[in-house]
């Protein structure tokens, strides 16, 4: 069952292209810096925001190699990035990635606080935790933090930066000129929070915006993953390959925020998806097929690594048994990488068949004609598989595919909004207004 | 001598009123929010552009108390908002304040390479270090750094920022389409950098913008302060009561970079002014008798507290003589501190004549109709006062006297510009794109 009567729609922009859309900064539609043009962005986010979208949401890392995907390269911070799109938008929600790794959250509280104030209430924090282990070396770390460690400061972390965020009660500033009265510092609260990995004194010099703080995102698979989100998100950004196995996360997250005391319904769950549309199911297909084809499978290969901390695949052998690696990976993005050998153990496979199946994991379920992909959307929908969908968009046409072709159909059923609820992200998504824990 | 035909002109921005403009949030002209609304600060980098300024300059702080003066208490993160600035300017130069004591270098460099690129090369960085004690508390310290380490940190954090933005030669992106060619590998570089303060592997994963590197600012009168922007800063906001101070401060600044092998004429001298212009200089004097008057008096006995680490004056008797207050600022602004120690004892002060002094050392030297400021500043600059000045802004009109009655008789002197020469701020200060130390 659906918890929402609407769908909430999200634009994820990766610039030259993300996951399973590497080479897509051939395309003539996409300048060769779109990575670093900030008018790409904000012409994006307007493209967007006429399609009354819910958000846009802007990815981030800040390790690289020499063999990091094209859109690792070279990209601009993502709030620096999203302040400059606030003030060519009115409606749409920004939210950005911040690691908790490695930024003080008094930083993170000020920034995001500040991000919030100038898009008048459309900010949105994907709290995350680093998964590339290398990142360690650009801040001064000999090491990464191990597992527990990152979901300490994350956990922490967001509960220090929502404390920040309270430090003035709503009517702290009268701005009385006549009497004079420009603060009143009653109203002025320090936190003095002492924690495991914070101490932080406060209070934050910065008032709350009109959706009171911004919407927290979280993404994570692992069971530490699931309870930080349980624990803090309301929304998360997720990735789903078919319909059973995204009803049984929804459910679990649920669950596991029902069992925290928080109402469900203020847990959004938002799978990332890449929908391929063509005029009809059999062109969509083709389209597909040809994206999955070989030129990918070098760039899969190199990709795979990352779980393992950029480890270096194509030294082996692709078609002798997947190779033993010890605890590769367990200062990286660990789930990820024991879910990689355990299938591999389990099933016996090669290397390149485990590459191959890390191609097919990226297969959209929402591929066909426009009919088609807004009759599955409905029905992962209704069968609460989701709350809405982060489209990853990196060519403009295909996402004018899904805005002026699905998204109508959708619309006349009734799942998708012909208009802006609210100024504010909250207000869109229909979450409440934060009660200031300061308020008398 | 001046170094160069024409004037730098910066406009400094406070929101709500600055340092001796603590009542200007009473104007009319001035909305009470003004420092938490983007659309104020737009506007206000709108006119500053309008009338061709070189740049627009945001100071900083991160701690405060129910006490902090009106602009420190609600103020948005400088980088937030220059980037939001940056999409409504075309040529204008971005300034921001940022700390080294309490911000990682990666960020640091990451952040306003994102605002260089943002703002097509107009990005300038006015490297600070934290002199308020109690911002330690906010960033998990029981004490603040010590003099040494503050000035450690930012020489070397100044020294690895630089070394980050070089992370890429100007031609490591080709961007073929037609070839398929996106990165060339060989001209991505690592820093590996390690030093007392601060240990980065790097690299940076953004590219270098049209003026290679965002500009140099810094301020501070201390002897390591000034040893400190005559290593590293391409242009000084410092302060100056008279003419004489001025040139000293000037030839010794320029003595110093030629020292450390730099080219004097690289190294802006630009100090901050609050110009009192009206009709006719009795009318603008009385303005000035009017603003230094009684009113003022509490808040400055209570900004007397800050370089003592926010100590409290208001516990003494002003008619008895300067408090013995032992090390009180030795962790806070100490040069500023000291000076106040010094001068107190030297003149047997009380501290109402300390206060007194305090408020008269804001006076502005430039108090006058149009014509009478105008040759002011042109006898200081062709002294070799400055390179140009830092225009303190609060009430719009007040500005508007400067840009539409004082720089007009500048232009027509010539020692103002009547058009920008570039759209780069390095550009507009005819400082030199530095060269890339990767660079082959």
């Amino acid at each position: 069952m659906a918890a929402r009567k609407q769908l909430v729609l999200g634009a994820v922009f990766y610039g030259v292209g993300g996951p399973g859309q590497h080479h897509t900064w051939l395309s003539p539609e996409i300048p060769g810096d779109a990575s670093v043009d900030i008018r790409w962005y904000i012409a994006r986010a307007q493209q967007a925001e006429a399609a009354k979208f819910d958000h846009i949401f802007i990815v981030d890392s800040q390790f690289i190699t020499p063999d990091s995907p094209n859109h690792y390269l070279n990209r601009l911070e993502p709030l620096t990035l999203l302040s400059a799109v606030a003030v060519h938008t009115t409606n749409i929600g920004l939210v950005g990635t911040l690691t908790t790794s490695y930024n003080d959250p008094f930083n993170l509280a000020r920034r995001l606080a500040s991000l919030d104030l100038i898009s008048g209430g459309r900010a949105g924090w994907n709290v995350v935790a680093t998964g590339d282990g290398g990142t360690a070396g650009n801040y001064g770390r000999k090491e990464h933090y191990d597992y527990a460690a990152r979901y300490g400061r994350a956990l922490e972390s967001v509960k220090v930066v929502q404390g920040l965020w309270d430090s003035y009660e709503d009517d702290a500033f009268p701005r009385d000129k006549e009497r004079g009265v420009f603060f009143d510092k009653s109203k002025q609260h320090p936190l003095h929070h002492v924690g495991e990995h914070f101490q932080v004194v406060g209070p934050l010099n910065i008032e709350r915006s009109p959706q009171g703080q911004p919407v927290i995102f979280q993404a994570g698979d692992s069971d530490e993953g699931r309870d930080l989100g349980a624990s803090i998100a309301e929304a998360i950004f997720t990735h789903a390959a078919t319909v059973e196995q995204a009803v049984a996360f929804r459910t679990d997250l649920r669950a596991r925020a029902a069992a925290k005391g928080r109402d469900p319904d203020h847990v959004l769950i938002v799978p990332g998806f890449n929908p391929i549309i063509a005029d009809t199911d059999e062109e969509a297909r083709a389209i597909e097929a040809e994206r999955v084809g070989g030129k990918d499978f070098d760039r899969a290969l190199k990709e795979l690594g990352r779980p393992f901390g950029w480890h270096d695949f194509t030294q082996y052998d692709l078609d002798a048994p997947f190779p033993e690696l010890g605890d590769a990976g367990a200062r990286s993005f660990k789930t990820q990488a024991e879910g990689i050998k355990k299938l591999a153990r389990e099933h016996n496979l090669t290397l390149r068949q485990v590459v191959q199946r890390s191609i097919d994991s990226q297969r959209s379920p929402f591929v066909g004609s426009p009919l088609t992909v807004a009759n599955e959307i409905q029905r992962w929908f209704e069968a609460g598989a989701f709350d809405g969908l982060n489209i990853g968009v990196a060519v403009p046409s295909e996402f004018a595919r899904f805005t002026d072709q699905v998204l109508p159909i959708l619309r006349e059923r009734g799942i998708a909004r012909t208009e802006y609820a609210s100024t504010t992200l909250r207000g869109n998504y229909g979450l409440p207004v934060p009660a200031n824990v300061n308020a008398r």
